[in-house]
């Protein structure tokens, strides 16, 4: 596999990383119809720890097949898939030598009454992630919440250990708790926090929510209107988050939650694009459609990455 | 040994699994008198923690000697008996070589006075299962409890280590605790949701109640209604649970509860058979009777499951 | 040394254990005068911890010196020897090679205000006691209390460790604390509760009070009465302890309490002997006694054991 | 390279370390133009951990770049570079064999809604100062605060295990929280402790900030009146932390605080100098300031430490 | 080095230690004007912890330096010299090959605000010991305090740890916090249970307070009157707390607290003396003074007991 110029630069920023995790990245980024383009398009599918089975593949139920999901990434040419230790266990033999797989470490349960955001069960460990070929860990922090250090810590250890077996780091960064207000959670100031904070714990991968432009820190506000930092149109946002992920040296891909309409979700792909991001994570948007129409709006999205739509 | 095809089937879902741990449950699908069919039942004697040597034992005296279990397992053809520690060091000649035994790794006691399903205290480790020739280890998790996070991850390396061991993971997962209503234990759509976060968790052998056409949780009612998710029989129910077990790709089997009629206990079994799950786990109900009123339920309860009855 | 028929029959009990440890379980029960008869009779001198210096010696000034106690044992005749870390290392010439020891692992203490039961402080290394040459380890848990579930999981890994060492575990099995009302610490229901849990835990042998006709738990108080279980007498008491006692396949001896007059200690130990019991856990008893009035309460205990008195 | 004999003077304080971090202080006190004579200037870029991207490097968007800030360090001929885990992976081939790092080992973060000092994440661990080719780790301890002794008792650890390996300890020592004033933060005697602490921790570099002359505590008041402490100039109260710090015989850097006029981070240097300390830490007065203002403020400081300015 | 017969005496009470635990306590028994009379002084210097440095040193600020006390042990030829770990670290040269150390691994400090006795923070390891070269580890327990049994674990692991190499084992036993009254703190029955739990613990070497004729626990007072244990005089409370600390088996050295006058300090030393102690351990007692004088006051206590004052 020949790495194209643009992957070759994008694995020029991860400089300290040993060559078993540059080829990770690599798998990662080379893999599907945009390999070699540095853009991405990544399945997760941890919704059954987060919403029950019935709340996720209800609408689609071939989804309750662990082996639907790994496949639909190889037939719609993505780049990775992501999911729970049980899910990429039930997969194996789909996803063996076909495509790079992160293996989602920790998850929230919605049985769960302690506050959203204030922890999440560590499911997996990396030796799991090891033995089950996978070419990343992933990892989900919620910056803001009571168990923001703690969760630090466990990502540290974590990554540390992924790192010496030549494995990569993605975290999911999704700000909630603590003193946040409920806007706040997607506001771009605590969205570009939330990204940097990421970017310095390690991570070679981070996947934030698209922001809004609602500022959420006084201090902060002061300094984005004292120094007239765009924000107002998504593309900005999405311009001033690769910033402040040391200014584009590390992958950025975003998410677009819940289901919604596909002019919505290419609509978002294309300000990501705009605005410099590497791509998009995409779940319940795919895996809860018909395949086909999942096929069919994979498509239009890789066509938007390719700059063809 | 040559393994049926069937038990060949079952195994070719355990495609990332080591061939330690394909063999262990192998040793439980074919053995005993339903070995082959992939139907099983289970023996599990571990009252003792749970309400204390009269009141499990005093029914019938001969239970309080830890030999007279795996000698019911063996003599009614069954496939495995699972025990806490002690119980199967005590019998560690009955079971060697005979039958499939599940170490049960955690426990809860009637003498504590946190809230039910606040905890178990974990009594085992996975060494403990090594030395004492085990097939697998058993754990409970209260899904919705404040302290499953904990407990997740407390299988999550004891599961880890079996693997590693090529040993099996049996989960018993019972909701209770949190904010859950007492009915809700018991609720359709949490019992599937428990099932499935037991896959998720990478068990190979999953344990449920056997659950009710009530709906606990609001958003997943709605999902229920619309879809029509059919949940008004007991053979529906336990199909739905095997559809949210990773669409039959884990094994599952369903426990009764206290000592009941005979009746009850057969008809609960052709449900579950009907439903397409794969068999009981049935401990009060067989060594709370008279050896031979034991022996008679478990040879009808055979008979159900390989179709004669 | 050649083992007799009994104490054979003892081992044969422990069926899963290592030469080790059956080694170590032999040594205890084929020591002194009781040896060979099954019976036993352990001086345990722990009392510096959980009541002072002063309250614990003064009665008689010679039990300050650490090398007092286990002569004592030699002298006497008796089965081994308990006790903490610092006693055991202060007389280490005395025991090594002339009598089984017993590394106590914890304590509480008298100038602790978490309340009674609420822990004890674990004081000793498995490795302690492989070092000074113990034949098992020793450790109180506290049923019923708050940090029951915690007591276990300490036991769970000390006993493992010890196991794997050869040595034999001796579990202190005290009902107290959470919701047990005082009564209950001694109520029969409750004892034979905790001796069963002890087993359980893999305990090799058993140290609990000498019951009360009391019953404590309303459950139970239906089973007992239903199933008229004879609780009457205390050699019935016993026996129905010895029961819960995986049926009399683990070895459980009985302990007196504080120091009382030279007929009441001799009754129990008839009572203990009648019911089946293994024997007699005689601390303060003994050591608050002028040395000449212990040998000869100790040589009475010993005579009744051997049925001779 | 040849030490200077000044150098060698402050290495023979560090008696008990082994060659390794000798020779990792001795890089840190002969790199840049104080190279050799005793004192030093460190560029430190946490405050994207502290403050955010936006509110840290929106002053001088350049220093989004994480190899902006290392190149700074070359260019201004600074001592050494201090930054978090991200920071330094994403800058390895600017400061590999160019310029001694310190791996700021632990971070607060503005999100936080525990107390101000409460705690702080621990991000790296030392095998990542490894990997990552570092002279040193930074730990910053919160003397007075609730987590003071969590915090000392992390720093033993990985300060033992830096040692091991031959690298330096820095500790940043900032006393806030628990029953503190917020003047008291700054008063000398509080000052003066906190070095000594971390002194006493087994620090190789001590980071304070500039003491004012209030006393907070009572007692210590006293013995300042008693014994005529002269607190009254800056440049005193420097020499007295310096006397704290094992009388001279620990390297003592202080720090400026926020952003401020050049004439007033000039005139603090001149007090560090005259009372003996060993140099500056300066983080936010250079990065936050153009390039160009940066280099120019650092050569006039640098000119200070020379006794030119 | 030949050992003298008190010495040989007294290390045959440690039967059950390595041969490198007994050479560090012969080392500590031999060294300086004491050395091979059994009793001893040890230098300790630990108030920079405890109470900062200028209420430690502006007494006598030649003590800022770390060099200064071990030079004052060689000096007034003292057995020992105690010190936390950065302080042991900056006078390594002083102390290799000169006189035997005492690691202090734990420590409180005046800038907490948690209760006074509820804890401290330990702040050296095993290791650090090991690579300093030290004689022995000294650690304070609180018995009495809500940290009490935490506390007994730590050293548990320490101390085990600790005799593995070869090193002794020193605690500071001071009764404090909980439900302890502050006369209780030096009461001759907590004291003497203090002393007694630290050599349960395991302790070689064990360091109390000296002890007023006060009883503070009601149990204990019935046995001190009803035996007329003789506590009148000092010296008659330094011969409880010996027979206490396992008869005498167990070396105990007192202290002396606060700086106070000359004749207090003697008196102190002779009662001690007189009571059978082993000698004492006296910090600010020394340190504070000028060296002159410290030096003389030091000589006066090495002549009382040499029996000379």
């Amino acid at each position: 596999m020949k790495l194209t110029r643009r992957v070759k630069e994008i694995l020029s920023n991860y400089e300290s990383d040993n060559p078993g995790t540059k080829a990770n990245l690599a798998r990662i980024l080379m893999e599907g119809r945009l390999g070699g383009t540095g853009k991405m398009i990544i399945l997760p599918v941890d919704q059954g720890f987060e919403h029950g089975p019935a709340r996720s593949f209800a609408a689609n139920p071939a989804g309750y097949d662990p082996k639907y999901h790994p496949q639909l990434v190889v037939d719609a040419g993505l780049n990775a898939y992501a999911a729970p230790l049980g899910m990429m266990e039930a997969a194996a033999d789909v996803t063996a030598g076909q495509i790079p797989t992160i293996l989602k470490m920790n998850s929230a349960n919605s049985l769960s009454r302690t506050k959203e955001g204030a922890d999440q069960a560590v499911t997996a460990n990396v030796r799991d992630a090891i033995r089950l070929g996978c070419s990343a860990i992933g990892f989900t922090i919620y910056p803001s919440s009571d168990a923001m250090y703690e969760q630090y810590e466990e990502i540290r250890d974590l990554s540390e250990e992924a790192k010496e077996y030549g494995l990569a780091t993605v975290i999911w960064s999704y700000p909630r708790g603590g003193s946040l207000s409920k806007e706040g959670e997607l506001a771009v100031d605590i969205i570009a926090y939330a990204a940097h904070m990421a970017a310095l714990l390690g991570a070679h991968i981070i996947k934030v929510k698209l922001p809004t432009d609602h500022l959420e820190n006084g201090e902060a506000k002061k300094v984005y209107q004292q120094k007239e930092i765009p924000i107002s149109t998504l593309a900005d946002r999405v311009r001033h988050v690769m910033e402040a992920s040391f200014n584009g040296r590390r992958i950025v891909v975003f998410s677009g939650g819940a289901a919604k309409g596909v002019d919505s979700v290419v609509e978002d792909a294309r300000a990501i694009r705009d605005g410099g991001g590497n791509g998009s994570i995409i779940g319940r948007n795919s895996f809860q459609r018909p395949r086909e129409d999942a096929l069919q709006l994979l498509d239009t999205l890789v066509k938007v990455y390719q700059g063809k739509a």
